[in-house]
């Protein structure tokens, strides 16, 4: 029985779909189906491909209730820099939950997973940050340093951002870049404490294997997002950060022990207890901050879950973009 | 950097590649790879979804010296029929081993993978059947029925071929089939067991759970493929089968002992011994066909890099069909 598919580039993407609440709601919506464990999300498949310095990881995730399921595939070629080229790409697939046939094929280059990536923070901002955020603050300065200001921006719609970053023209480029996004005052740190000194919301989005926010920075009524480690050798939060909070949150804990800060924070002998997840705190199964002068952390790793729920959104949303193919 | 990336239907599919000597030899290849033990292939990713009454398995290898690596997905949705919908779905996409950008997405609804197959079994019979091959007999008679004996009279040109179903009609639609697309003698068989004794070749490509060739009925100068178990309750040929034979040969050893004939013989306490693998036959690794009275017998489950030759090999033959997308 012939079906069309649509085929949607990644330029079609960022003109059709931008970083808005619906796409917050979506994944918040994910979380939550994780949290009722009624989602279906097998370990990701990874291949590691040595002779060419590359990598490639497979994730998927099914959610009751959704009309299809994604397929993302991520490829890591990390010589392509030296080709002109990125190093990560890849292509997400959506399924109807349904039939199973092919629904879209959206060739996003990874567009989809830094918008998931970055509504996942919101989430957490929504429902861990104080009431009141005036200042936030972003440690590094690249694309989901960007991402993530504008989705917590969304839930709480702070009136100045700082950042900062190892190379100062970058962390220029990105408060300028924030500031005309949003429209709001941005100033560049020199110093990450004194960035988190000043804020009530900071979010750390850098590759960093050494911790570069300590524990003694944490101060009341501050929720910190860490969403660069995303592997096992990344760190971002000095282990003593993570007892020192009234409140840990992982996205997926199982992740989190693995790839996340808990890893390093179980390995210091630190957090023995099954810590709450995102979507608890969604659902309201575990208490989330009990006053605005907690200190709160979320630890984000990225799940499948994340990527059948924006590529259901997406689709919804999509209009006449894309090519449609006649199978 | 701008790249167009290719889109090619089943239908074009099916108008530009033929199962030819070219797939048959590329997969060859394949098996050639994994027996030299540099083919990087995971686990099958599987997903159920139990309220839905369907799964998803997800296919990769990555194969030194093929230009793409493919990443498969196969989505099983057993209530389809009820909606006039085929059960089995899915596509294949065709990475750059280069670089990892997305080189083809084949819209194939399972087309490849009924190629790949089909090629798998020419190879068995080119490397394990009776030099002298008159007479080949299938059991069953669905697509890969059809495909197998096609696949196989490119390596041994017999004269006649013998068909058994459970069904008599389809038996008479596929023989029909058969006298008409390799230009050759079709017979109808209503038992297996004469069908068998009458042929040099037996190739099984049935979905049963109870076997339906016995050991008994095993000949001299008998080639047997056995390709229709490839889950954990299928089983085509009495366990009995594999001792008798004078050799075994699995698709992957591994494999065929959770989803193949190994599987049965194992738990019968039969074949203790690490099997011989195709690819070691292939390149000569492990010795093959002895004389030609010897009984052999090749357990096809498949495998990933399988997939992985074909999509290459396809990409290269496609000449101008297919949409392309610029991204």
């Amino acid at each position: 029985m012939a079906h069309d598919i649509r085929i949607v580039t990644e330029a079609e993407l960022r003109a059709a779909i931008p970083l808005d609440t619906g796409a917050v709601d979506v994944v918040e919506g994910a979380f939550a189906a994780l949290a009722r464990g009624d989602v279906v999300m097998p370990p990701v498949m990874s291949m590691a491909m040595h002779d060419r310095n590359a990598e490639v990881d497979v994730k998927t995730a099914y959610i009751p209730g959704f009309d299809g399921f994604a397929i993302k595939v991520s490829p890591g070629f990390f010589d392509n820099p030296s080709l002109g080229l990125p190093s990560l790409n890849g292509l997400m697939i959506l399924f109807s939950a349904k039939t199973g046939l092919v629904d879209t094929v959206f060739l996003d280059n990874g567009y989809l997973t830094d918008l998931r990536t970055a509504a996942a923070g919101a989430v957490a901002a929504r429902h861990l940050a104080p009431p009141d955020v005036t200042t936030a603050g972003v440690l590094g300065t690249g694309v989901q340093a960007r991402l993530q200001m504008r989705a917590a921006h969304l839930v709480r719609p702070f009136e100045r951002v700082l950042v900062w970053g190892r190379d100062a023209r970058r962390a220029a480029a990105c408060a300028e870049d924030l500031a005309a996004t949003i429209g709001i005052e941005a100033e560049i740190c020199t110093d990450p404490e004194t960035l988190v000194a000043r804020s009530q919301l900071v979010v750390t989005t850098t590759p960093a294997t050494d911790p570069i926010l300590r524990a003694d920075w944490l101060h009341p009524e501050l929720h910190v997002t860490a969403m660069g480690s995303d592997q096992e050798g990344k760190q971002e939060l000095e282990a003593a950060c993570l007892p020192r909070a009234d409140l840990y949150v992982a996205d997926r804990a199982s992740q989190t022990e693995v790839m996340g800060e808990l890893r390093a924070a179980r390995a210091a002998g630190l957090m023995p207890e099954q810590p709450a997840e995102l979507g608890e705190i969604v659902t309201g199964a575990r208490p989330g901050r009990q006053s605005a002068r907690d200190i709160t952390i979320a630890d984000l790793t990225g799940t499948g879950a994340q990527d059948t729920a924006i590529a259901t959104h997406v689709a919804q949303r999509l209009g006449d973009a894309g090519t449609r193919i006649r199978t």
